[in-house]
This record gives structure tokens, C-alpha cells and sequence, in this order.
């Protein structure tokens, strides 16, 4: 990674936030922490008869984003060896300005640009499932592991984490000044995203324990803790 | 609308479902239940370096979905005139199958595609920033009206609702029947979305109430109800 994205620059203009930059993250630590708290990405792939955007599981690890699907799939089809952007979005709450112009949301979100890679070694195939299997929760241990031919039908695809810029939104509204006197409400309303408890599958056979990583999730938040 | 697309059938060969149709939904009225329910868009864009995604507050009216943002939005901007896709997901929970390969996500979205038009008119540019600003919440009518100057720094985007498509799933995961009788559990975890409390600006004047739609929002879940 380039040392001044390290040091909180882009590494590419065109990731580079140009309004209101001060909400602009790039340290790899910002962007990992936003991708870790998001549960869902959306890939956009140019198509020759326009943008298509569709929302997707997804994982990191190290450099690379993943997202995986059926062999079937067009958008990821059409994103293999091309330029995509995968955005992964955090909503935390709402902004109620004293004027609409100034409303807003809370939010944390990533924006990864860069040119998309069919991933056919084995070895990072599966380590790739993996990734994105356990983004969220735990499960591919506790699973009973990928049949060749289930492997042979998952697409995966690998985006680089190179080009990426976090963007955070917290607090309350930027108001005019000459508003502050007048007589309209501002605030923030928050928004709590929280596990419920699991719900067996109706086919399921008695005595199969819920699995203790998908059990912990109860009542804990989907998304961290915003900031 | 076309005569088909009301009694379900897709507007176009490119909002078609081809993988899983059962789970597509192209009526009007199940694109607009996604759409009230969803309270971020994904707007996704062609530029000469790739395709962007900007996450953005939308609102609907008819057959328009409304996007806003500053004159100076670079996404906005290379948007007007162009074929866009504009995505709104709403995540209902994690599902666990028996086998990574079978586990997946409730969800519910709409994928809209067409030519996005700069809004021009003052009256529907008006209109349409009132939709967007009431979209979560109604709070035009009780904040400061916008100025001139306001109304002008912002600016409308419409992509037309002809060509739609909704996709919802809901439910258990879909194992293979092999897999019933082994020893691993499969389920799903919901999700439950709800707006906290409000939260007055540090800058709020005492003696100002909470509006009562913004207080109504209280423990009401963000996303309605998943189905």
C-alpha cells in the first residue's frame, strides 16, 4: 500500500472525496473498520446497456475484497477483468436539520474502485468462500464443508482494497448561524440494528444445538458501534 | 405503465430475474412496498474510469424516484442524461444453511434502470426535494422553508419507475435433501431495525419541541415489516 495512503491520503484522485472532505477517510485501518461493520456490498459493473448495480455478500481479507455467486451470475460475470466499484453502506441514523437543506444521515460507508478478478487458483477460491462465509458470522466451521461440485458453481471475485475511501458521518446537523434563534426542531434520530434470536428451519431435526457463534449474536449490534 | 408489467411481467429483458424468477416481483405496487420501506438508494453511475456507486436519501413519486444532492455532486452530475441503475436494499436477517453454499440473507430490493434526467422545472425541483425530504420522515412542512439560494445549490435527479424489478426473500434456507438428517443446524437470524429516541442539536434553544412525526418514529421499526 502506497505510504501516503497509509498517512491518510487517497491513493487515486478518483477516490478522493472533493466535497466536504473533512468527512474522508483513506488509512486502510478506516476503510477495513467501515467494510467490518457493513453486512452487504453493492457491485457496479458497467454493462453495454448501462451501469448495473446489485447488492451482494461480501468479505475481505488482506488486500482484497471478495464477493462470490452462482456461476450463473451476469453482474459478476460482466464485472470479471473490468472496472467495478463496490460500495458497502452503514445507515446509523437520521439528521433533522432546521431546514431540509441542511438534513442529512448518519452514516459510515466505503467506496472501492478498481479492476475486478475472476478467482480460479483453488486455494484462494476456497479461502475466499471462507472470507465471506464468516464476514458476518462464524459458520464455515460449523458447516458441513463445500462438495467439489458446490465449489465448481460459486463464482468468486476478488476487488483490491488499493483504491478505496471511507466516509463517516456523525452528530448533529451544520445549520446556518441565523437559524439558531428560530423556532424549528434540529436534532439526530438514531437508528438501532440489533440480532435477534435465532429461528430453527422448519425441516429441522430435534437435537441439533444452535451453533455458538450464530447463538452469541443475540441482542448485539449488526453494525459495531457508530464512529 | 405496460399492461404486463402490471400483471407481473418485467417492462424490459433487463430487469428481468433470470437466475431464481420465483423471487422476482415487477408489479408496480411490490416495487413501491421495497421502496417505502428502504431509506438509502445506491445510485450507480458510468464514467470514463469506471462505474461509481454513491449511496444517497432518495424519495418516490408516480413514476419517478427522486435523488438530491449539491450542484457540485460529481455522481449527480455525470448521472443527468445518462442510463443509470439506482438499487434501495433492505438486509431482514442472516440465513444459515446446513452448508455455506446454501446460506444466504433475507432481504428485500429494487433494481431501477433507465435515463436519469436533471429536474429543471422549479415546481417539480420543489416537489421533488419535499418527496425526498419526507421520504423517512415528514419533515418539510415543519422545518425552515428553503431560501432561493438553497433550492438552487441543490440539485434533482428523476429516473423513471417504467423499468423496475423487486426481488424479496424470505424464510428458511434451501438445503439439499441429503443434508436434512446430518448433524449441522440451519436457521435464520433476523434483523430488527428500530429508531431510537431523538436526540436534540448541543445547539437546540430550550423550550423547542420535538416535532411529533420525528418523536412518532420512536421504537417503530426503520424498514416496516419483512414479507
Amino acid at each position: 500500500m502506497p505510504p501516503s495512503q497509509e498517512a491518510g491520503e487517497p491513493a487515486s484522485e478518483r477516490v478522493r472525496l472533493r466535497r466536504l472532505p473533512e468527512r474522508g477517510r483513506y488509512a486502510p485501518d478506516d476503510v477495513r473498520a467501515v467494510l467490518d461493520a457493513g453486512i452487504i456490498a453493492h457491485l457496479g459493473v458497467s454493462t453495454p446497456d448501462g451501469p448495473v448495480v446489485i447488492p451482494m455478500a461480501f468479505g475481505h481479507e488482506g488486500e482484497w475484497l471478495y464477493l462470490h455467486g452462482s456461476v450463473a451470475n451476469a453482474a459478476l460475470r460482466a464485472a470479471a477483468g473490468e472496472e467495478v466499484c463496490v460500495t458497502v453502506t452503514v445507515v446509523d441514523g437520521l439528521v433533522v436539520g432546521r431546514t431540509p437543506f441542511h438534513s442529512s444521515m448518519n452514516y459510515r460507508s466505503v467506496v472501492v474502485r478498481g479492476r475486478a478478478r475472476r478467482v480460479d487458483d483453488p486455494a484462494e477460491h476456497r479461502r475466499a468462500l471462507a472470507v465471506v462465509s464468516d464476514h458476518i458470522v462464524e459458520t464455515w466451521d460449523t458447516g458441513r464443508p463445500p462438495t467439489e461440485s458446490e465449489l465448481r458453481r460459486t463464482f468468486v471475485l476478488a476487488v483490491p482494497l488499493t483504491e478505496a475511501s471511507a466516509k463517516v458521518r456523525t452528530g448533529d446537523p451544520k445549520d446556518e448561524p441565523e437559524d439558531l434563534a428560530g423556532p424549528h426542531w434540529a436534532g439526530s434520530v438514531p437508528i438501532a440494528t440489533v440480532w435477534q434470536s435465532p429461528v430453527p428451519s422448519a425441516d429441522l431435526a430435534a437435537g441439533i444445538e444452535v451453533p455458538t457463534a450464530v447463538a452469541g449474536l443475540t441482542g448485539t449490534p449488526v453494525h459495531g458501534t457508530p464512529g
